[in-house]
């Protein structure tokens, strides 16, 4: 017999479902990825449209994990499937639920879980919780986080997400939603954050807080001669950032130095929340490697209580980029069977 | 039989002692305080004398703890101490050790409890923790925090201390030192802090900070008016600042409305991080009531995301001023009981 975890990606545009063993090896990916449903131009947010769109979802969903179960077991007779882990956008651990959010039609909570065993009623476990807690269970389970029990996951993408591992488990809360760092507020009155609310650590350190350093920086010096000067905002990513780095323009060395201080600053009050063993870093930004790890560990130290300083393990995901959506979401599983058992 | 816990809070002057019932009551409380052992005008920060003054101390509070037993044992008969709970600066859960501060004389750490429990050997569970989380573990226990599994207690006095209780238990952390949310950076390059850094929450919001916030108002205003500008800044307390804001001095009234924005910012962060179901304020500045948590709860509600506005609750602490230091450190040892059984 050989255990195996469903893992989901619900993301704003596709869903990825995977097959995945108890050391996080990707056995099947569902290809091509399924299209999450959008919202579409005519207001059609109506109630009997929304439940259509989510049983139709669910419908594919469900079928799909049907058809990876069957293509992995040809290869592995006696393949035991644990249970389906998903990471999906305000997912709730507590009561399965995926909450209404701006890109997705659905008018209502989604019960991902409900819905999805009543359609496979054989499969015992089904969890969701959001991508970035789903990525903390990964390093957890499968990755740099194995074996510690207390360490701080931090994904960089669009925003910045964070997952919290205390006492081995993840922190959920109270609602659930627990985690946000993104969402604490590392300059008072700074950036406009997506949330309504200004200067929030995901508006300065996440690939769109770095081009915005960018630009505040071209802004602030007489800087024309950076390659970056040439680049419209809508054009520029922090890929380009990064490759300007690397070719020793100022201004992105600065972009980078300037992102690592505010999140080598915040991270600083995590560990004074939290006293984690470690903080992991996740994220095409983390590409740039010392670029970033190199700023952001200085100013760590510099804003660390001196008992704290050298201590914290400041390092890089063991996720590999590709499959780390699913194989996060299907730490879910794992996590599952060990508190049950 | 009826079980009790001994509490001991170690603080920089004196030690009290006092023998506490499952449902938080003081039975007996040693008086006088024994005195904390203090540091010398000479240099004698020498390795025996550190130990001389270590061994007398334990021997002392020994000697207290069988006088208190054996005091209340005259009116319950059948009485059983169940253990010894410690709040002690610095203090260490997980190895029972009093880190070396500033403020005591002794030269390395101290093993509280491995010292106190072969004096006492009879007496099963000893432990430590410091004096916010013994706090945290006292409204948990016998407070505003019964049957929670996720708060925030704010302890504010000279400084501003933290306790975390995530998942029905206190968070510790890697070290053993987690929750120090005022060391948690609420205004980047503001004041000086006691640790060495900028801009620490416990700068602006303890009785320290509100004192603070008078005289930076002092020296931005025009303000010769107020009844605190005739005050030094040695002599002025929090409590003065508090009496004249009751009778309407505008300055005072300021300095409140000032700290409870830069608190509620960063109970909003708090809030961010671990979704908790409340936040319990105690301490000297919360006898200000409304004054204090009106301004922290506008400011709370202003930056919490959408999602957590008008659900998170505000709330003054339950435990008693006067005896909730020794109340509260009794309360790890139900704790520790909690987790036995």
């Amino acid at each position: 017999m050989r255990q195996v975890a469903i893992g989901i990606d619900i993301g704003g545009t596709n869903t990825s479902i995977g097959v995945v063993d108890r050391e996080g090896n990707l056995l099947f990916e569902t290809k091509p990825q399924l299209p999450t449903p959008q919202k579409r131009e005519n207001p059609d947010a109506r109630q009997d449209v929304s439940n259509q769109l989510r049983d139709s979802f669910i419908e594919l969903i469900t079928a799909e994990i049907r058809h990876a179960i069957q293509t992995v077991g040809k290869s592995i007779p006696e393949l035991e499937v644990a249970g389906i882990g998903i990471g999906a956008p305000f997912a709730n651990y507590y009561d399965g639920t995926m909450g209404i959010t701006a890109n997705l039609p659905f008018t209502d909570v989604v019960h991902l879980t409900g819905l999805i065993q009543a359609k496979l009623p054989e499969i015992a476990i089904v969890k969701v919780t959001n991508d970035a807690n789903a990525a903390a269970l990964g390093e957890l389970i499968y990755g740099g986080g194995r074996g510690m029990r207390n360490f701080v996951m931090i994904t960089l993408g669009t925003g910045l997400g964070t997952g919290l591992i205390v006492n081995g488990d993840l922190v959920y809360g109270q609602d659930g939603f627990a985690g946000e760092l993104g969402h604490a507020t590392a300059v008072p009155d700074g950036r406009d954050c997506g949330c309504g609310a200004k200067g929030h650590l995901e508006t300065y350190c996440s690939a769109t807080g770095i081009k915005r350093t960018v630009f505040e920086l071209l802004a602030q010096h007489l800087n024309s001669e950076s390659r970056l000067a040439k680049i419209s905002y809508n054009d520029l990513t922090a890929k380009m950032v990064y490759d300007a780095a690397v070719e020793g323009d100022p201004l992105a060395l600065e972009a980078f130095s300037y992102t690592g201080k505010i999140l080598g600053r915040s991270l600083a009050d995590a560990v004074h929340y939290l006293s984690p063993e470690a903080i992991f870093l996740f994220g095409g930004p983390t590409a740039a490697g010392e670029l970033l790890f190199k700023p952001v560990r200085e100013s760590l130290e510099h804003y660390l209580l001196p008992f704290y300083r050298n201590k914290i393990k400041l390092l890089p995901s063991e996720l590999k980029a590709g499959s780390a959506a699913i194989v996060g979401a299907s730490a879910l599983v794992w996590k599952e069977l060990d508190k049950i058992q």
